[in-house]
């Protein structure tokens, strides 16, 4: 799982500082924007393009439930129109704009703002996270996306169908329906990290972990950025679930209360998973540590046992023409002994110690440390 | 205790992303279905096999108390009957299906939802978890399980005796029963868990750790599990004591308290196991430092020793024609009389410095540290 | 302070799974039931030993205050007597019988249950944990133990002696001072943890800490269970303070916040204790490197110091034949003003470096490292 | 990023100990007090030097919006004229003088007091945290900053401009604007820290980390300092935000309502980066651990390889008369070959423990632990 | 900044266990205590000894705001003066005798208490926290030390002048200052503290720690106790402030509100020292960990070096008759070269590995590591 320099999953576009209220910048590199109304009542459904302020206010205001999906926020023309033909207010068009705003409800009256996060798989496999943000009117939803992204297609699936619920109920269903497909849309990144998770784990308590620390890193760093992005997501979605001011009708909040409820899951798997991930990082530490011992008994054994005998040796190798023991029939010989003497008293020693045993079981029952 | 890799006790069966609210779909390896009913007032319990929607919905308006025990979801008909027949809401149909739901009530109306997570042994002395699906009614409760479970049978025991407290009371309180049932199922799992923990500690603070850090944290992710499960628990349970919108009477609350308590008691022992797993993984950390500590010192004490004494040795090897001392009478011994007191320089200089009375020590008082 | 098994601790004793609602079982090694009753009003106090059900419940209604004071559970007769011949309800028995329940109040209406949890000093000095149950009747207090503990002796005395304040009151007030009594017995275990962590530290802080993280992990899990214990005894008295179904009138009620203050107290005492120790296990861990760190550091220096010159030595032990050196006159002193040359360099060396000065401070100011 | 010593950052001014209530002390090293006075209405701005408290009283009565805008403490002048001129409440001017204080709302009738803490960069780019102190009245702002900042500038380009929105609404509005200066001030800091961040991760999953520790410590200590201020900030936005007594209209709540919306984004950025420099110290230490790992290794290997084969050197580097081996015709060639055959089976040896593929796998794989 | 004990440092003094309520004792080592009564009003202030109950309550009731300062329990004549003749609650008295409680305050009718801490500098420089207590009636505060101390001073100085602001108001402001006088003095301790985590800063991050770990165990040890004191005193602060029996009248509470924030200031400063002590701990483990490595990678260096070339000395020293090479006219100096290119490999080896250029960055970059 690939993520990004980590602290670029949390800089956050924002306006310049010490700008006037509601003032907003369009960045330098964004993408063209391409704006589709689906106007839809049960069993039928119509789809425009829409080009200019004129067109965005007529499907609005159609009569019939309109979805307004905008992507890309190109030259900035549509916050304008947003603005000044829709009549959203200024501090929420500067919201849309400036994404990395966390996610929330904002009541302005009829045109209220929901600011949410989808997280999807980037082209290398890595987390990206976008700005949602949805403007909802007495009968339509206003959508903007930064870029296009693939989580709304199974929503416009249904909506063209005509026969999904979604065709059937107000605009406060729609708006439940997006809602709903981003918060879905962490499934698919969880389910990833699980298996990245199980791979980690297998790895530490198996053998040979390679570059462990730095996947266990990535894995945390993708883990807190989902965490903190679908924590805010919760409690937005507790408070347009519980608040008088939502535009979401009784029946609707069932569902709403069935996506909050698939938030909290979510925000659960991700706790469990940072907590493998503390779990396995302390079973890593404690593995290298456990090899670290294993390195050192080896070589304090082999040091302690060679060293004594090598000064043995050095003692008889001296050339000094006194020494008795040179002369002897014997000597040679009992030099060998005495070495192979001091050699088992000291293997006897390092069993007593317990350190003997270890190497010999560490192929099999102490292989689990490691 | 064994269990599954780590993150598939958290993994949990979802939707599919972006499908339509309160889709669901059976898994294909889903146990057959079998669904009981038992009918029972005070004294008499009658015992049916259910096959179709007609029999299900006939059992569930008997009048008696009726409760309908289902396990396994198998080709998914049981599902449909619910929504179908008995008029249980899609969204709840959806959460019975897709298991991996957090514990929890929900109100529908006249057929409530609750959502339990049942934790057993497995076949190989592992932890599983499984939901346990209720949907209660005026007079009666649907019980649905993934799979066949021992849990409720001391339930089915008390049913069929028609005399137990449970024959004389309504649906709320047979839910309540179920409910009590999924909660003392987890207490045999803490006893295993204690038993695990006091063995560690044994092995721990005794001499031969081996696997201890594997071993422990393989108890600690059960506990985790265990405690994200009873902490929901524990949770929907004080819900259901508090709210109005629930299904049990005033009489039955008092022993819904009862249920809410024994899942506080759960909560508090996985908390205290959970802290004594750190306490221990401390306490096993520190006392791998201290192996190492008495490795190195036994190392440093040996070469320190020896590599002046084999310098010395080696000076009187060379091979100069010009080395007075390799001539003198007394040479050999004044060498050897010099390695000597080298050798208990160092000894004293280690004993001021506290190092050599520590193995000593070790070998009784120290072993506490190991 | 000896504690045992720590999960043992937490271990609690509970009803068999699956039994149904209010079955408890008398443990089989419970100790013989012995209950007394006291019955008083001031100036004076009768005592009288309760053998059946009738003389228990003769007591209770005697219009006089009445302590029931019964020690052990015996066949579980007791258990009888309160649930069919005093009234008391069927969980509120299977509460007391099944010890380990967490310090709570239950409200049934004139027969108030009160667990709390009594920790006293075991005979080999550790920590025992046990059950205080007590029944509150409008004129009568029925508390049970599971086995005779000392905590109750001194109101036993204030009783007998018919002038103590309790004598003018209700049964409120001796309800009261029961659990004053239990709350006061956490001094002076508290006070004896406090002496043990003292000595902890003058050891840690000292040269030899032998056993020294055994010591604090058990001090640490005795402060975990009485942490646990009293915070639940905390929060039990405080819901009697505060809710309006409690057995207690205003002017007690002065007396009972007072017990709340003492419960605070302690736990205030645990907590500081709690990261005093934990703070003591940083200092002590930080120690054991720093001894490794000294240990390495002499092998390093004394290693790095002579390898060279045996080097030198051992090329000038070779035997070629055309070996200039070993023929000059004053090639043995050369190479012995060589090695020196070489020892001195690496001394300064190391002076440079800084880790020759540290072994020298190490005797006076480096001493308070370790 | 350079930061002052940490305790600087958090020492404040505070008035002298047991002083009496409302008494302050102007530091001796105060700035000289500039005061201009913004006396604005839509359209038109006039601007004046404010030299005595009669001109300060005639500003603040003008009846339009008055900003007084005052840069210095000076020689407490000010203070004074506020206090006995003005009608400040005494504690609020102690605390205007008393810098330090934390950022907070105080409701004293008709001279509401505001305090908010601003952070910039410094000059060697530090950071420097100042109070800002607002006192709010009917139609007039007076702010006092310690010391000229530039975070007000944007704002007085507004004023003097006539034409923004800022023009056009009351005293309220104004106060809003400066402290939403005041939280956009931070993005800058967390945009600096946010590189200082992922550069460190650059460099400590790279090869060569130097200094990182320290710098990881600086940077997680100003965060520390940054989080304290804006937690304290976000607070006081938040009680402005709904309690009664504050100045703001309900029209300027919508905007206060985006300026506390902006400090829980810079709170959770900074609670972002916290986490990530907790990360990134784990991962350090863990490639510390590896790089010793890999040390120890190296030597164990060469050790245990090279030392039993110094040994057989050693031994037929005796010096003994009786040696058969030495006159032997191939006992050179044997022992080499005795030698060549150790060495080859602990290669082998050390091969099939895993010890081997390590450092050469070093190189690529191994690479990213380091 | 010496400090006692830890534990001492929270261990209070409490009734004997078990004992009637409202029981006390008074300490054998009591100061002998002295009690002077302020009575004041506007521009004037009498000066009075007190020494017998008598006494006591005719300077109570005399009409003009009294101020009975008593320092020291005595014999505990004062106690009993304070339950019999001026109508002291005895719980109040019990908790005035038996100091160790924590900071409340207690509702009492009349005679309400109010319990703080105040924190001093011993006359060693370390830090000493005393219980200070006030009983305030409608007219008069008494004020009881357990030993003399010199808080009240400013505020007994102010009294005596007779133009200060206490003199002009009644009894509850006299106890606001009393109180204001005890949180103010923490800003003194709180200095200090900062001043050793500076130098603590400067050891740590420069070349030399010594006693480091100790002194940072010391702060940690005396901020922990500042925490536990001023969290409660910040929230008796905030009861009084908030609730309705106190006796703080509407124009106190302004300023109450003031020493309430002052308490919440302490705080802050405490937590972040505290947040500081950790991090600084943390450089310092690391900078010990980097030490270790840089001692192990310089034997390494130099062992992997000299071990093969004393190899190779040791095979040339082997005395076999049939050694061709010793022979050889050029076999020392080409056993020189060899050694020559070995030791030449292993460096440039040793400089692919990045081992090398470490310790010669070390003395420059390297040295912020440590």
């Amino acid at each position: 799982m690939h993520v990004a320099g980590t602290a670029e999953l949390f800089v956050r576009r924002t306006a310049p500082v010490g700008a006037k209220p509601g003032a907003f910048e369009v960045p330098a590199d964004a993408q063209p924007t391409r704006i589709r109304a689906f106007l839809f009542e049960a069993g039928r459904c119509e789809e425009r393009h829409i080009r200019d302020a004129d067109e965005l206010v007529a499907a609005a205001n159609d009569g019939r439930v309109a979805w307004i999906d905008a992507e890309g926020l190109g030259d900035g023309s549509l916050l304008y129109w947003l603005r000044d033909a829709l009549g959203v207010h200024p501090l929420a068009v500067a919201d849309i704009a400036n994404t990395g705003q966390r996610p929330k409800f904002e009541d302005y009256g009829e045109r209220d703002l929901i600011v949410a996060q989808a997280a999807t798989l980037d082209d290398d496999a890595g987390v990206a996270i976008d700005q949602v943000s949805l403007i909802v009117g007495p009968t339509f939803v206003v959508s903007v996306l930064e870029r296009p992204l693939a989580i709304f297609d199974p929503v416009r699936e249904r909506v063209r169908s005509g026969t999904a619920l979604v065709c059937r109920m107000g605009a406060d269903f729609l708006a439940y329906a997006l809602l709903d497909a981003v918060v879905d849309g962490f499934f698919p990144l969880l389910e990833q990290a699980g298996e990245v998770l199980n791979d980690l784990e297998e790895d530490i308590t198996g053998r040979r972990p390679v570059g462990t620390m730095r996947r266990l890193h990535a894995v945390r760093r993708t883990l807190l950025a989902l965490h903190r992005v679908m924590y805010r997501q919760r409690d937005a979605l507790g408070t347009m679930l519980r608040s008088e001011g939502t535009p979401f009708s009784e029946p609707v909040r069932v569902y709403l209360r069935d996506a909050h409820d698939h938030a909290v899951q979510v925000l659960d798997i991700i706790e469990s998973y940072r907590d493998m991930a503390i779990g396995l990082t302390d079973v890593y530490l404690s593995s290298v540590s456990n090899r670290m011992n294993e390195i050192m008994q080896t070589l304090t054994i082999v040091s302690t046992i060679f060293i004594p005998l090598s000064f043995i040796a050095g003692v008889y190798g001296m050339n000094f023409e006194h020494m008795p023991e040179t002369r002897w029939r014997y000597g040679y010989a009992g030099a060998l002994v005495l070495m192979a003497a001091v050699a088992v008293g000291l293997l006897l020693w390092f069993r007593r110690r317990g350190w003997l045993g270890r190497p010999g079981t560490g192929d099999d029952a102490g292989g689990d440390e490691r």
